[in-house]
């Protein structure tokens, strides 16, 4: 049953934009990394050729070989079909019916398991992070777009067609911004960094201070958390009231999930989350509590994510290590 | 295991508005029962009186001794401690800390089991309705106040503190109505009872045509079910506006709830639905199928409670039942 001392899996963070694969043991030690964008545009057939790339840049820096790989997870953006290993549709990557684990299987010649983005952050927390020895969890994780996952007595929520937790789409007004999912007013529409984006720009449009777009070389190029992280530091007016904006509506749908869950722990985490820190969470706990039944906060903690970028890679590679043992 | 014929259990259904115990046997059949009105503003042990009466009246009409009875079990308004049998509060009825079980348990001299007036709703439509066979459900109950509850893999969902499914304050817009837990566009402030009644005087307020509350003798009296009915019946423009726009709010309740669980079954009851039937729950369908993922809607049954007034009753004596087998 225990894995033999140079047995490793690689996990793999697929997201919106960036592919992020580590070499990792079976106590959760990253060996070797590596990442490369995504570039969705460039079609599916491209990004799971970076990805395998990905995979054998992290092998070539964990010093080991290929052989000792013994299988690969992976956190993509959903919905997925578990079942068939695909990914069914994704609003900010434009896929549709894209064979990822089939695909990835043949390019690596390696079992391949797959699960939803904010399914695998989750688990790693589960695993190895903020959640650790809690059973009942609840994860949202800001990026691109808002991946979630739930932990119920110690076991991933999948549901009837194995695509529950899709948190980011819960409705927080159905008369807000139009979502990627082509919906209005899911929470992602308010609080992911494509929203804070746009919050941004149209608090600059109208007449807000702010330089966060200063010298970008293309004015319409995504904001990378770094700058955001920077600006929100140097109290930009615009982007401290769009991440507020952010946090706290993620605040409002976490006390909707405290109220409809009752967790043990609700983790925060993602690529927001990570660029901004303690404030991020702060307010998020603030607007969570004030609008939510005593009872479901009593010994809750709402907490950020403790393996930063590594939740998800770490996630896939639990992921990964599950796979082997059934 | 199994019970003697002569055995049967009282369920009870603690309402907003109403009292409604039955006598039930094994296989679920309600073989006496006895109506009563909460009148919670009498306080909590008028209520508890109130209670035992029905109980009595619901055994008299079954033609039973109350030797009979082997166990009570109670569907009551939350949030609940189920460790210790209090409410812990009530929007609706005003009442915190009640003792519910011990006092029910004291004054009846029978084994009470209590669980949230939704998850007993919802536990009937499994054992008895609508969801038979299923095993991933949702339930939202649409009284007075909005009740829920959940089921996954078969078993109820609690949570940490035991008051998961709270499925009425999920919060579908911050800035909407004030809720009776004091937050701000809770569902139930959308689609309750009461925020059907608010909708509708704030419509003849503004002019809307209605024939609603003529000939009431008190022009502040809650409106019964059946009047409900009958003017949504006769097409009363304020009251078909107010109808919809609940079961419109219902529906994004629903889609959401289809991403967070992605359920088989999603069962919609309570005084409101049974009282307008299918065109509200043809509203729910629709609105709810235009704001999710499709593969969430895969397979997945909307559907209407089929246990009507019964699926508390019943769902309250499941867990009688289910107490006694402990």
């Amino acid at each position: 049953m225990s894995p033999k001392k140079q047995e490793y899996v690689v996990g793999i963070d697929l997201g919106g934009t960036k592919i992020y694969a580590a070499v990792v043991d079976k106590k959760g030690h990253i060996l070797g990394s590596a990442r490369k964008r995504t570039k969705a545009e460039l079609g599916f057939d491209m990004t799971i050729q970076r990805m395998a790339t990905c995979v054998e840049l992290a092998v070539a820096e964990a010093g080991v070989n290929m052989a000792d790989i013994l299988a690969v997870g992976v956190g993509s953006p959903g919905p997925l079909d578990l079942k068939k290993g695909r990914i069914i549709e994704t609003p900010n990557l434009k896929w549709q019916d894209a064979p990822l684990k089939a695909d990835l299987k043949k390019r690596l010649q390696r079992p391949v398991a797959i699960d939803n983005d904010g399914n695998v952050g989750l688990l790693g927390e589960y695993a190895y992070g903020a959640g650790h020895g809690s059973q009942d969890m609840v994860g949202l994780f800001i990026g691109t777009g808002i991946g979630g996952g739930v932990i119920i007595n110690g076991r991933l929520l999948h549901g009837f067609n194995e695509n529950a937790a899709e948190l980011g789409h819960m409705i927080l007004n159905p008369d807000g911004p139009l979502c990627g999912c082509r919906n209005h007013g899911c929470l992602e529409a308010f609080a992911s960094r494509l929203a804070i984006e746009r919050e941004i720009r149209q608090a600059i449009d109208g007449g807000v201070a702010s330089r966060i777009f200063d010298g970008l070389d293309q004015p319409g190029a995504m904001l990378r958390s770094k700058r955001l992280s920077e600006a929100y530091g140097a109290n930009d007016a615009a982007v401290v009231q769009a991440i507020e904006r952010s946090a706290t509506y993620v605040g409002y749908g976490v006390a909707s999930l405290l109220n409809i869950f009752n967790p043990e722990v609700v983790v925060i985490g993602g690529g927001v989350v990570e660029a901004i820190g303690q404030p991020y969470v702060d307010i998020v706990q603030r607007v969570a509590s004030q609008n939510v039944f005593k009872i479901a906060l009593r010994n809750v903690r709402i907490v950020a994510a403790e393996l930063k970028d590594d939740s998800a890679v770490l996630g896939a590679a639990e992921l990964a290590w599950q796979k082997i043992a059934k």
